[in-house]
């Protein structure tokens, strides 16, 4: 039932953000933002991208989010902050995050890497990560 | 010493491409098309692509062929094909990579997703493989 | 109810490709190419695609197919020619889906746009429909 | 003539952007910002896109700038918010507008459509605009 | 006048396409493709693109010519063919194109650049042209 | 040798920034930003994009800073600021960069023609450079 799929997309939202007692809906609710003038957008990205993709068989979390990082640094959009905050929620290393961005220099170029290593950069930072790059040459 | 460079990117790609000694430059070996217009192409590619970027630490050789094969979703590059090959022989399974294609429908659109997976049920094809669904629902 | 949500987007499709007695799944189902390798993209395509999005209120059947070209030009999708025909069925005419091309000539440039005109051309040429360009100077 | 040609594309501005006396060369005039170091944009902006493009036969008005939108959509570009003002001032409803940008979900995917319902919501809240959502479900 | 306009913009298609005998509209003429549905293309192209931009100081013809060469490989756009050729008429050496496309390789990646050497080496066997590679490393 | 490698690609930042006193890493060294996360960064950019692909023959300083201006064009990329600059260092006139910029209408459309004029505009006023547009009609 959509009703079902609703709860399993919040549920799905809730195992990537890590703390359904202090952030029952995630932190990824985009619905209160929107509810105004697309109230069905919430719908969308918690039953189709959350119940739905995200919810697929095939990946586990963390290969999931870095599909989500890859694409987003192709296309250089925003979300990619929320989605590095996610990788590490998922237990994404600070290494497989640098390492998925490093690996895109000869996919995307370098100011694609180069912006989205920024925003890594300032994560880390907020949350007091550090990276090891023992074997980096 | 970049000599040792060029052994190190040689090895990856045969690592990448599994038969050294049937395919000893392996598979992805464009130095030869080149040569004549850009020799320098194949230096770039060996040295800098898979002696540099594809021997960094960080990410496993699963987890930079799903990388590289999003990277190549989004941009809708043909080059796709020769990565889902490179990827089956890492070990990616047929799962994992319709997985990871269909895991981009919310960020690169249906058209995209549809593309690419008219190309791995080419390459699944041509190989012989079948793709376990269970669990899609 | 998802069942509901199926027939919903089943209708529509229906709605957009005209023959519901002829093409009783659409002319494009895509459901059959894929589904041994993903068999919920056809859910995916039809629930959330056509029984969510082109079912929403807003806009009508001829802005939502002029919107999906337009992005498909801009994109550069060969999905474009299904959807020309689309257009046509739900009513759009040659000098609208020209004029819909023809404006994006300041916004994607030129290859863009001359790519999607051959396109247009080869869809009329094979439905006989010729474009009546009077006023244009 | 090219002079006619100027007068032609900037009444077109004017009928964009509503008020020949308050605002006589058009809120959209980018003439004067460049015209020190590239004084021909304002010439190839009023003539060929404004006095040439947007005067062509084939769609009115309304459905110009909704291709214009799904342009800007699909390419991140920051101009929407300019276009989303012309949209409302040809007569497109907030419903219109934000039925364009929703049905560009399974086209450009999720974070584009975010970005540009943010710039939306801004101008609505600006010019005290409401979305009537019965029927969105 | 927009008459001469046309003919500016004919002549610089000419010496671009450099033989106004044996091909007095240009090998870049596509004013005859469309002109039954999109009468007005034409016009652009010409009075627009060759009369207009093409024309305009700043640049030389080799500059120009390099410059759209770049934007359809950072594309990947198809006319990148014809562009190839138009360089070789106004001058460019092969080794040019060459190495506007090379140079594009911490740019656009890899992918992007290997498409675009194929078609060079392909329009330079067409003219039986050599690439001199001295001084590559 | 590597070693060499690195002191070719110092040498080439040097001489596209201008300073070897004062700016003795030159203006474009990223290696500090992120030698934190990702240390080989500054290899990458030092070793393979200014020692070998800024080194190659085929095309001298000017024109490889055109072709980065306008991939960064197409792309829409901040980075265009920096070479700007660069630009201005290697000898490209304003006239040149303008004119660059100004080619691109016809490739990629107006929005990124003026965000990139924008942000020439904004260098040019920084260095108290004027722009000769005698000819630009």
């Amino acid at each position: 039932m959509a009703d079902d799929l609703y709860q399993k997309g919040i549920a799905k939202i809730q195992e990537l953000t890590a703390s359904p007692d202090e952030n029952p809906t995630g932190e990824m609710d985009i619905g209160a933002a929107f509810k105004d003038i697309a109230p069905d957008l919430e719908k969308y990205v918690v039953e189709f991208a959350f119940g739905g993709i995200y919810s697929r068989p095939g990946l586990d979390n963390k290969q999931k989010v870095l599909a989500t990082i890859t694409a987003l640094v192709a296309q250089g959009k925003p979300q990619i902050k929320m989605h590095i905050k996610t990788g590490l929620t998922v237990g994404l290393t600070p290494e497989e995050i640098v390492g998925c961005i490093m690996h895109l220099l000869p996919y995307t170029g370098f100011p694609s890497v180069i912006n989205a290593l920024s925003v890594a950069k300032e994560v880390f930072a907020e949350q007091g990560l550090t990276v090891d790059t023992t074997g980096v040459v």
